[in-house]
């Protein structure tokens, strides 16, 4: 019987599937953190101590957890290895790292260890900012036509920023970095002996377009003149999407992971986009739900509409053949945990500490209890900026309604709803532009709430499915696979067909009710007062945010 | 040497001053907590319960209470009962109650003790609610003059809608009642054996006019037939101004408090409007404020001018021959009392419980180091409605700016700053009816709180005093009885004389920092967008009351 491996490559740690490569059927799964885990403070076995906002990952740990838990699947499923036929990846992204020629990464080059910039750069790296700032003016002011495709704003997350922080602080890393690449590119590489680069990454976070390209010469020498022919000489190999076949097993790779060198390795996918696939979405239409500390929307289409307000649209992004639509709330379950860590009082965690439960339990079952509008609040949930439709990271959140009757519980339901109509707003966005979601699927750990997953479902008037694998992510990396590996070894002609035969069914279905439904509506009607207020008619919040810098500052 | 008396009868308690009838300087204070308190839940003594919202008193509390501080005051200071020339009154207002044709409390009448509507009301006995929204729909209706200069809503706490619920659910002890009246002027009638009704109460509770005296018996008769001679029959009793000499001390008085019978006692005046003679305030110009749990501001002028959005204007309402004026807020220390019960998070608790203070002193202290604007918050401090100048009970708090870095102190701060800007609103409001305040001067317990004293003085960009006496309306109502005993006795001609020599110079002046008012300028710019937008153009505010009453039933 064929197998198929899934490697999702997280934050902390790295996550191994073991699937029936046709039923999708989970054989094994195994995790293993990484040693250096985020690095943050000092480079690991160094005294040299990195700046604000800095956060690194060591390479040998990705290798290191990869060999772990492959071992570790096969040794817990007792699959025979020869049965394997196909390997996928996820991985965060923009990760990013420089290598030499041979793809050996500069920070465990000789001589090297000790530069923090020869060390990969985490997704969450925030010190680029500067330089993202100076990305974003200069294509705005050149009149690059890529930024309107990413909502006029290059997040210092990305890919340019981050090799341009390289090439201003540490211009030798930079001359003796070979390629600069993602890391889930990387990892690929290393095991096939093959460099390719996914479209996913490329296009959400490296500025590709399948039709355009990258962003041009002139405007990378107007930013730098050392930083010209970036892409050319520090970008190349080619772009595909992911699930096409980027190479097989290595001789080396294959020894190491006791595996057979006619293992099909598939290109990779960013671990978000990842899910996706492993939450059942294979085709166009669906609106796929990430809910996490910040929730990311995903919706394919056929084709590319101008949809406004939506930051990121790329062609073969997640499926070959249709593009991929991202939109996004900059924080979501951030705004709840903020509220129990600095808002909730101390009653709540008096009650908690009684009843042995968390403070999220306490405040959603008496949240629970409460009807639609039965608080009297409604809040705008923008406590980090407002990503989608507006994209405008000086605005701020809101609370209207405070009586001396408020309580916890109403605060807490409140900031639910808000992140629900900012969800509906997105629903909307892409109805207007006729690209009406034909499923609302959600996945992620918020996800697992039923408050949350109920009170979205009533705001949007529509149902609500619960992606069925808790590893969304490395079931979508094994799908990508069997997809390499393709039907005549016994995995998938397509990620379409992978995914209607390899995702399990939602684990569960939400559904409105409609006097509740009702009420929202009216409360949406609010909602969408405030937003057209707050974020398009009145400047109060970026003043405010003036006021509080200049505040800071004195 | 001549002395006088003050009697401020209070909520929980009464208290007695004596002080010099010329320098005002404190002889001696005694206080008497009343043995039945706020009576709510049953009459006392009694298994007879009382319904929602309901507040008496126990009028023998108030003469029990009377005797015992006066003797108190008396055996304290060593004074000689024959040299106390005057004696003044203050007491809580709207407390009402029926008594027979003699005075007797109906309360204390055989047979009627267990009758909940014999005993007084308290000013905060919200049951008449029903009554007053008749009050005041019909007064709309029938296009009453008095309606505007009470701002267009008629309260429950008020003398109309109480003593109509009398009628309505206590038809028998509403026939009995040859009078009701005002606690204070009950009081003033027991000590002299004459009756009169002061003009403070009466104008800001019982909607008398100087010149247009009570509303007319058409419209009582609208409101019921029974009604219609309300005024007449059991409101009678001439109006004075409060310090005008009501009498002197009866025989039966002057042998229970040990004193002489030429005791002259001055007609009584509501307990806030007390604290502003007493808090150093006898004449136009300066604008009151008493700062508690809500916020009361007064202002003497020489006319009566239509100020908008200012609801109460009574001549001769605390000094006679001036218009006094009061504006108020619905929630000031509320706001901040809310905040550290259901609102601050509990890491504040804990940091107060290991520095042994409490928990606004916690948030005080690290509120105080912030700049203004450093929060990044603007708030609208509506959390109990609006006042003034919207006079909307609908509305409700709103706060604005919020984001994952906030944190209590920057709430805290922002609330402070928030009911600053509400005062600074009022202030505007008189200044645009050509009542420009003179001076700025604060009395109540929020006075005592150097932060707040300092945000008020730097938001209004004025010199804010402290009031100098600690018990500024025991002192106001000592000086009603020096002005009462007249200069041949002792005491003063007038009541800006009296105030002119018996109130301390301020404790404290707060002088505002022009770069904070600068800041504070900006902010309140903000501010008031917002109080324009929430309190005139959407009708947000009032949707999401009308959805919270229909979620709370539902």
């Amino acid at each position: 019987m064929p197998f198929c491996l899934g490697l999702d490559f997280g934050t902390e740690s790295v996550r191994a599937i073991l699937v029936d490569a046709r039923s999708g059927a989970t054989m094994a799964t195994s995790v293993d953190r990484y040693a250096d885990g985020v690095i943050e403070h000092a480079l690991p076995g160094t005294v040299v101590t990195l700046g604000t906002d800095w956060a690194l990952q060591n390479p040998a740990d990705w290798l290191d957890g990869l060999a772990r838990t492959v071992a570790g699947v096969l040794s817990a499923s007792g699959v025979d290895p020869a049965d394997v036929i196909g390997l996928g990846v996820d991985f965060t992204s923009c990760t990013v790292l420089p290598t030499d020629a041979r793809g050996r990464p500069l920070c465990q080059i000789d001589g090297l260890v000790n530069q923090p910039h020869a060390w990969p750069k985490l997704w969450k790296h925030h010190a680029a900012q500067p330089q993202a700032d100076r990305v974003t003016e200069l294509a705005a002011e050149s009149g690059a036509r890529w930024l309107p495709r990413y909502g006029g704003r290059i997040s210092s997350e990305w890919m340019l920023p981050k090799a341009l922080q390289v090439l201003e602080e540490a211009p030798e890393i930079y001359r003796r970095a070979a390629h600069v690449l993602e890391g889930g590119d990387w990892i690929v590489w290393q095991l096939t002996a093959t460099l390719t680069r996914n479209a996913c990454a490329a296009g959400y976070k490296g500025l590709w377009h399948r039709r355009e390209g990258y962003p041009s010469r002139a405007y990378l020498a107007a930013l730098d003149p050392r930083f010209e022919r970036f892409y050319e000489e520090k970008a190349t190999g080619n772009v595909s999407a992911p699930g096409s076949l980027a190479g097989r097993l290595s001789p080396a790779w294959a020894a190491r992971l006791g595996l057979g060198t006619d293992v099909e390795v598939a290109v990779p996918i960013i671990d978000a986009h990842a899910a996706v696939l492993g939450g059942g979405v294979g085709e166009a239409g669906p609106l796929f739900l990430i809910m996490g500390t910040s929730t990311c929307h995903l919706l394919m289409a056929s084709g590319e509409s101008l949809v406004p307000g939506i930051a990121g649209v790329v062609e073969d992004g997640i499926v070959p053949g249709l593009h991929g639509y991202e939109a996004g709330q900059a924080a979501v379950g951030d705004i709840l945990a903020w509220y129990v860590q600095h808002a909730a009082p101390a009653s709540v965690h008096d009650e908690a500490r009684a009843a042995g439960c968390s403070v999220h339990d306490v405040l959603s079952e008496k949240a629970a209890r409460l009807a639609p509008g039965e608080s009297g609040l409604v809040a705008l949930d923008w406590w980090n900026g407002n990503r989608c439709t507006l994209m405008n990271s000086e605005l701020s959140g809101v609370l209207v309604g405070l009586t001396l009757g408020t309580r916890p519980e109403h605060v807490y339901r409140a900031l639910i709803e808000a992140t629900a109509f900012g969800t509906r707003v997105i629903v909307e966005a892409f109805e207007s532009a006729g690209l009406a979601a034909t499923r609302l699927v959600a996945g992620g750990g918020l996800a697992a709430n039923p408050l949350v997953m109920q009170v979205y479902s009533d705001v949007c008037g529509r149902d609500l499915e619960v992606a069925g694998s808790p590893q969304a992510s490395a079931l979508g990396a094994a799908m990508l696979g069997a997809v390499a590996a393709g039907p005549d070894r016994g995995g998938h002609a397509s990620l379409a067909e992978a995914v209607a035969h390899m995702a399990p069914p939602p684990s569960r279905v939400y559904r409105p009710d409609a006097p509740r439904r009702k009420t929202y509506d009216e409360l949406y009607r609010c909602y969408r007062e405030l937003y057209d207020a707050f974020g398009r008619t009145s400047d109060a919040m970026p003043r405010l945010r003036e006021l509080r810098v200049k505040g800071v500052r004195s």
